[in-house]
């Protein structure tokens, strides 16, 4: 099947001006924009990320490139190639990596990712697709985890929670956004909500050695959340689904408080910021409350197996 | 499993200079040698290139880099930075990537491979590792599959054949040949030998809009391809093995006659180098015999199913 394949692909990819020489060689030739390259790869696999007899096969590709995208999103890196690697299930492989190609060749183009190669395989297990995607950033310039300070006001891009009603398929890594506000404005760290809010953010914090507190009743919920929220009844609240429900693939930002400001006051309708609080010396996640300030637990709605036991600091209020 | 597996990496990881941000965060950053990247991915999957259940988890992770490696040589780039995804069965998962790893490693570091990231997850499915390699070349100096000229020689490194017996999973992809080739010679065509001498040959010449008129008895067989043939006793000569066995990983090297006799005469003992014949202006593959000019049919030992359908003038003697 290869080889039919790749000629297919050779006709469908466009020419891009980064590839000095494209699909069909031993390896691919892209110059890079510099070469301090910002390297990321994700994989999806029917069963875990998405069940393929529930959902089209170009939403998958098209999430298997933008979970990529959001990670570069996350170090305001700009997106430069991507190789794409798939093992298909043997009945309808030929087909199903069409769909998977149509589904990402878009939004490709979109970020102006030139596909530079990948590997096309079969076999007798399920649908798994992996992608490498390669940007660029000036090392100083790139954002990181590492960099929150106590004191420092903490952003966050977008509405959060219910992004399994449909965003998670459909949602537009934040790319153009970093790039512009990486060149606007000091931002001293940065993820991307991949596995929910609270899960990410503690993340954040245990890289740069600090812990946050929360203002509840700042956090962005979104319209999804709500409706999740009243459909399940499951007791789960809007602001629970928007702490916890994974997949918004926003930006969480930490800036200091002047620079948060001035993003604030920049920040458009299309691609809203919100202050939901700030970083503290004491590590965890906290919230003030009328009976005096509480430890949150972070959860998230994916990998439940890799939510962090606490720390007796994080738990106990200083 | 991630967060305790991410932990563990971070721990086994040696430092390295052009990671100028390591594993743990959204994407890596690798400072490459220069801006222009060489860029190749290859997945190998269980059941389809290697069976789980009849070798060592190492060996697997060594070999999913080799491969890589591989296709680096043939393009005469030197390596720089891996991202290595993992897709493990959900019992032992953790156990088997950390062998693959501790296969992949050590091969990594003989090569100055940085790894700069990866995704490891779980499912219900077999093992597939998909690795994701980047290395560097000045674009005019990078060997392609399309310069072979009528008249140019074609050389093979190593012994052909037999790699099943045991040399597809410990082989030494020749990498610092190649560098070293390209440094000191003018190499017009290149492409590793993956799929079989004939087949890989084939493709190198369709790349190049040439044919190939090959001298059966100069053809390098291995031992391994002699010991093959007298073990299985099914008609296969070991020559017939060593032009369509997958998997020997040597490189076929095309050169203007003059240039191929300095790198025959440089040529070492550790890494051979031979004369198997040359390009000539009519398609296809050919052999001289008392009965005269004739077709070889380009035959490979993996994915029979892309074995290539010859025209007419790849048939006919002109």
């Amino acid at each position: 099947m290869e080889l039919e394949f790749v000629e297919w692909l050779k006709g469908r990819l466009p020419a891009h001006r980064r590839l000095l020489l494209g699909v069909g060689d031993d390896a691919a030739i892209a110059r890079l924009s510099r070469p301090d390259a910002v390297l990321t790869t994700d994989m999806l696999m029917d069963g875990v990320d998405f069940e393929m007899t529930r959902c089209q096969a170009r939403l998958v590709g098209r999430k298997a490139l933008a979970v990529n995208l959001s990670d570069l999103a996350a170090m305001a890196a700009a997106p430069e190639a991507a190789l794409i690697s798939l093992a298909l299930p043997a009945a309808g492989g030929l087909a199903l990596a069409k769909e998977l190609y149509e589904g990402l060749l878009p939004l490709a183009e979109q970020f102006d990712v030139a596909i530079a190669g990948g590997d096309t395989n079969t076999w007798n297990g399920p649908l798994a697709i992996s992608i490498t995607l390669i940007g660029t950033a000036a090392p100083e310039r790139a954002w990181r985890r590492s960099g929150a300070r106590p004191g420092d006001r903490i952003l966050v891009s977008g509405e959060l929670g219910g992004s399994i009603l449909g965003r998670h398929f459909d949602f537009t890594p934040r790319v153009r956004e970093a790039l512009d506000w990486s060149s606007r404005f000091q931002v001293r760290a940065a993820i991307d909500i991949s596995d929910g809010l609270s899960l990410d953010l503690y993340r954040l914090c245990k890289a740069s050695g600090v812990g946050a507190l929360l203002d509840l009743d700042a956090i962005p919920v979104s319209s999804a959340a709500r409706r999740l929220s009243e459909k399940e009844a499951n007791g789960r609240s809007p602001l629970d689904h928007a702490l916890s429900d994974g997949e918004d693939f926003e930006l969480i930002l930490v800036a200091s408080p002047d620079e948060a400001e001035s993003m604030l006051a920049a920040s458009s309708q299309s691609t809203t910021l919100t202050c939901i609080g700030q970083v503290i010396e004491t590590p965890g996640l906290w919230v003030d409350t009328p009976q005096g300030r509480q430890s949150l637990t972070p959860r998230g709605y994916l990998h439940q197996e890799s939510i962090p036991a606490l720390s007796a600091s994080e738990r106990n209020p200083p």
